[in-house]
């Protein structure tokens, strides 16, 4: 029922590391951006790959959570930050337009949207209502709810493939959406509450210890199992963490890479892993955010993110700085001249 | 004589901060990139700076002390690179036009150059003669010949800035350069030299405990004084790397922002410093090399990498990789909006 993730070839990963060995420098003078290209090698079937043109999906929902006082922000500020994005003002605004990326605004679920907003015609409306509702006493949304958003995600995704979208970039705005994504960080990886949950976008102790007794509570109430990740998702999520589950699950289905960004939308991420275990093998880790769950999510999914520079803001801000790199190692492997080619002699042999 | 640096303003970083503290995100939660635009504010005195355009230079030379057997490769591959730049096909050719960065091949003193790469228009010459000599017998260069590197770097950097270039980022390549980059940092830093020498372009045991006593006995040799670079850097240096000084030099002297690559253009940097001592408060360290004298290096300049990405490349390669971090943070000193202009709430009073 969800988008088939096939798992890559390693062959392509091998042919694609020869290739490599024989690039004009020293062997894996490259680094990182080797093991990079040998991924879109692999997910493109070619050694000639693209990684463009780039699309950050960005997903705004509310968390009924907020009534438990978790967030140093209100809950209007999810939608101040979506008329932002949409007037071009935001970080992820600035950051899409440098590294050219496409860039899209998405309705899953803000609480409530000025007609002057709602109906703006750069906001992609795909809302599944007003909110979730408050996890600490019931669940978030329905089981169904939460397929309609991957529906919903997957459905977009496949808009975006069929203009010529290479690469996926997640990102969301949530006032709450730590709390949801601490939580299910929480049941997905087994690590203790307080280990998953942070500052979010800048709590002090008191609001902390809060947060961390709403989502135990919480937990202890749904007793969500992580062997059903729809369930836990619909327990404890948003809409905009299901709705990036669809964009991921989708984007892999057809082969294309996907650029995490920071806490949330790498939970979205491990969602799409757990639903489809091949998942990840399309995924990029682009930092590592000072959101404290982060580094236990990213283990899970076995990534190593490129870069950690001390960035907690979302929105796909992380993901979009990773694309100028991403687009570099596919470059390299199309454009790159070998030793023979360039008439570059080899090592000495003594050496 | 040379370029004099100004130490920067510091009510610039102040009035920079302040700004960012206004803009429409949850304080610091660009992370790096906020002190990044301050520099870049109080490089070029105003809020509104700009990253761009950039020029990467690349500088080659080889190196005497290739006759010790110190490295992988023959010295003929410093002019078959160079070669490989003017066609396009190297790496940091690949990352300058990813990143629309104007690149600049210019020869210090590369030891032989066949009349058709030694004529080739892209090729800037300021070469100061067929390679150092060989620093374990001799000094590599004269003092005047490591001033007259310098002002050649100088004038093609002054050369640039005429053309508009606002950032410039620091490349190299030569045969032999880690082996000379490393002495000037065991004498520089004072770290020993087993702990400032790497693999280079990859060297077996064997060659790096044959690089490591070169080293050493040239320091004995010579007993350069850390406190007189310009001896250090004639008794052990490189002709790109002197270059690279007076290009590091004379951008930090007309307050241009200066990004360093890795080991070696590092090393350049350090030399600017002990030269011109506000120096380093111009430079970005763009990624952490594998060479293992690096850390040490950007110790002593008190800088910490953007990126470490297991890159051992040098060509410019990491520090163009950074550009569109640099750009992205100079572009989010002009673009965003802040809360007020955007309209958007501010903190909770119980958060």
């Amino acid at each position: 029922m969800f988008p088939a993730v096939e798992l890559l070839d390693q062959a392509w990963f091998h042919r694609a590391a020869e290739h490599q060995s024989r690039l004009a420098m020293p062997a894996s003078a490259l680094g990182r951006l080797l093991p990079l290209g040998q991924q879109l090698c692999a997910i493109q079937q070619t050694l000639l790959p693209t990684a463009e043109p780039a699309a950050v999906v960005v997903m705004a929902a509310d968390h009924g959570v907020t009534q438990e006082a978790v967030s140093a922000y209100p809950q209007q500020v999810t939608a101040q930050m979506v008329r932002t994005f949409l007037t071009g003002g935001a970080a992820i605004n600035v950051l899409a337009r440098r590294t050219g990326t496409r860039l899209l605004i998405v309705d899953m679920g803000v609480k409530v949207l000025p007609p002057e907003i709602g109906g703006h015609p750069g906001l992609i409306r795909l809302s599944l209502g007003h909110g979730t509702r408050n996890f600490a006493s019931e669940p978030a949304m329905t089981e169904d709810q939460a397929r309609t958003a991957i529906a919903r995600g997957s459905r977009l995704t496949e808009c975006l493939i069929a203009e010529g979208i290479q690469v996926l970039a997640l990102g969301e705005m949530g006032i709450g959406n730590t709390t949801s994504a601490s939580a299910l960080a929480a049941v997905l990886t087994g690590v203790p509450v307080d280990q998953v949950t942070g500052r979010g976008t800048g709590i002090g102790d008191e609001v902390w210890q809060r947060k961390c007794r709403v989502i135990e509570q919480a937990i202890a109430r749904h007793h969500p199992d992580p062997a059903q990740p729809l369930s836990v998702l619909a327990a404890l999520g948003g809409f905009e963490i299901a709705g990036l589950v669809g964009v991921a699950l989708q984007a892999a289905s057809r082969r294309r890479l996907v650029v995490l960004d920071g806490f949330i939308s790498s939970v979205a991420g491990l969602l799409a892993a757990r639903l489809a275990p091949a998942a990840p093998q399309y995924l990029v880790a682009s930092h590592l955010s000072v959101e404290i769950g982060h580094r236990h999510v990213l283990q899970a999914l076995d990534l190593t993110p490129l870069f950690e520079l001390g960035m907690r803001l979302g929105e796909g801000t992380g993901a979009v700085l990773a694309l100028p790199m991403i687009q570099a190692a596919a470059d390299l492997m199309r454009e790159m001249l070998t030793f023979d080619s360039a008439g570059v002699s080899g090592r000495s042999s003594d050496a």
